[in-house]
């Protein structure tokens, strides 16, 4: 039976500075707090959401069956980040479309909905109102800041924007920026989402209209390089789409044509079991995500790239860092590979940092760091020990107790 | 000085029957032809295209600078494909938009242009188009069949159509089948051509619009999967865009805002070099590119798969070919990776054909097949020449002659 859950929000009426020189002004976060804060207020672990997530990292809402938060495998009681020991607090970022002040609300300055206005945001902006939410909660220090993909980045950069803030940062299946070609593909899912004509450069909401066609578009091409080749070959292969008739049994799986059934011979409808599993996710994204939020976050993640105001150097970028890290990456991740993890751990190694890194031998590509791996489980369950028997004893020190992490 | 290429037709009255049931009636298909047909009609090479190319295959056109073939680097006047020995020809492919019917053209039938009732065409069905043309050039047998990517699946299937009439098969950068991955991307282009609103599901030419927004997402996300992850990297990296002032001088090359230039801070303006690219060759494709030529295309592509008659068995659906094989991949091709022509080898190999096969050590992805790579030019060139002594001594073994492939 998971715990139940519930959203609360801050509202901040100061403005938020922001990297590209504009500010945010009167803002509200969303935000989720698991556990109890101790007396020390010592025991924090901020969790870093990625581009489709939100400050519903863990539990249920009341009354609200498969509401589960996005980590809850990872995060609760008794679980690898283990909220009968930690008070974790989970925040939904700024223009996200899930609670937190975004580009559906109205900007306070003009009294119009911000569409395509709202101002980009970076992983520093974000990392900075985070830091305004933890002063707000009198926590001066993390126990821990912990993300995957593009929380990762968010976990790093409070290292580097508020070092002695963190005491570990846990970065999983993440980059220190990313390549041309992940950029590549950011760049052809805005392009599909901007040329939609029910865009209406942005500003869609007053035309009633929503650019589903874009935001499909968007999440197929995203999905394809959440998924590695060898885990989409094992689920759909070439297996031909589902039969259409007879109906499914209730609680049956539905039925399939064999291997051999004729192909349709068609262009437009659905052959392979492949297409409609991306039509399907395409269509439920459309759903519930916002166009200019994609856009946002996207661009957040290209932007990201502490290396360059250094001259390309991350080991000069990450001098500043004095956190313990526990880094994990996934070998079938080919959107952020293991090599753009242990560019990170290098860079940390050549600044003498407490460094553990995982490299878990999965075969589910990107989407590995939200599912459960037993190594992958243990390896954070064993190194949150060692947070905490950190904290609580100087007996152990925290290398030997996240050896097995190495 | 480049030869000149004569572009000609053919029309064929009798209809072609069809892999799908259908069957087209009364058409015509592009071709060229470059160097003499010997008397014995023994020296004849067929040139298959993949997606965006044509029959015009090698040479320039009359008075047309800068119209040189697609493959002009690797046919020609003693280039590996030397037209000095071999009377090569090149076709294109029925469905394309290059010339042979396809479906901007008008149905005999009905009178109107077919658009998106053009029938689906296989690869099969591609390859009995080609032998047809053969039979009315009176050419038997093909000293060789060649062909890169879907090009090479032609060559392959041609050695399993019609196996009496092809001594030797090259198969370049080419898969017995499409992975699941492959399926997905082709799908997701698909999508974005379909749903775009200029597209009328399939007649847009009598609207007098082109589904330009979808070609340009298409053939974005296509280039990707073209290029390796090294080269992007090598050629685009995190590079910002070109500066927009001052004008560039005439010849020199545009100037580059230092990798330091501040951000934009824009969601839609082009902040990366990548993207510019990216935008630039949909702009360039989606001028020239017919829309439901390019679903027919990648749905050949999905389609083809000669082992799936066969239970999944490759190596029972290769029994049939007699030609002997040269395969070439390249090792950053992520799309038709090295280990899919493998698997072509191991089926060769198994049914004991001769078979040679060289991996490239090539930076350039996919694409490399294409380019100019001095080890790849090199073996195409001796295996060739291999061809030619096989036909005109016997004192030269092939294997021997082929041996540096290996």
């Amino acid at each position: 039976m998971p715990f139940v859950a519930t959203p609360q929000s801050m509202r901040f009426a100061s403005a938020l500075p922001l990297q590209s020189g504009r500010s945010l002004g009167d803002y509200a976060l969303s935000y989720e707090t698991y556990g109890t804060l101790n007396a020390a207020k010592s025991n924090a672990v901020l969790i870093c959401h990625a581009l489709n997530a939100s400050h519903h990292v863990a539990g249920c809402y009341a009354g609200q069956e498969k509401s589960e938060g996005w980590w809850d495998n990872m995060i609760g009681p008794g679980k690898p980040v283990d909220t009968n020991k930690f008070f974790v607090i989970g925040v939904n970022n700024l223009g996200s479309c899930f609670g937190s002040t975004g580009p559906m609300h109205t900007d306070p300055a003009t009294g119009r909905v911000y569409g395509a206005d709202f101002p980009v945001m970076t992983v520093e902006d974000w990392v900075n109102a985070q830091a305004r939410l933890l002063d707000a909660l009198g926590i001066e220090t993390l126990a821990a800041v912990m993300g995957g993909s593009l929380g990762g980045m968010q976990a790093l950069s409070w290292t580097l924007q508020h070092p002695t803030r963190v005491r570990y940062a846990v970065v999983v299946a993440s980059a220190p920026n990313l390549t041309a070609e992940n950029i590549a593909f950011n760049e052809v899912a805005r392009r599909a989402i901007v040329t939609d004509p029910d865009f209406h450069a942005g500003h869609f909401y007053q035309h009633g209209v929503v650019p589903k066609r874009g935001l499909r578009i968007a999440r197929m091409i995203g999905h394809i390089t959440y998924l590695s080749d060898d885990v989409m070959n094992e689920k759909f292969g070439r297996q031909l789409r589902d039969a259409i008739a007879p109906l499914v049994p209730s609680g049956g799986p539905p039925a399939r044509d064999a291997p051999s059934a004729p192909y349709r011979f068609s262009t437009q409808e659905v052959e392979f079991q492949i297409e409609s599993y991306l039509r399907y996710q395409g269509d439920k994204f459309a759903e519930y995500f916002d166009a200019n939020t994609y856009l946002l976050i996207t661009r957040a993640l290209d932007y990201f790239d502490p290396a360059r105001a250094f001259g390309g150097n991350l080991s000069l970028a990450l001098a500043r860092a004095q956190a313990k890290f526990l880094l994990v990456s996934f070998t079938t991740d080919w959107r952020f590979s293991p090599k753009r993890s242990r560019e990170i751990v290098k860079a940390l190694l050549d600044n003498r940092r407490d460094i553990s890194y995982a490299e878990i031998d999965a075969p589910h590509g990107h989407d590995a760091f939200l599912l459960d791996d037993p190594r992958y489980m243990g390896i954070v369950r064993s190194y949150f020990d060692s947070i905490w028997q950190d904290a609580h004893s100087h007996a152990v020190p925290t290398k030997a107790a996240a050896g097995g992490a190495l």
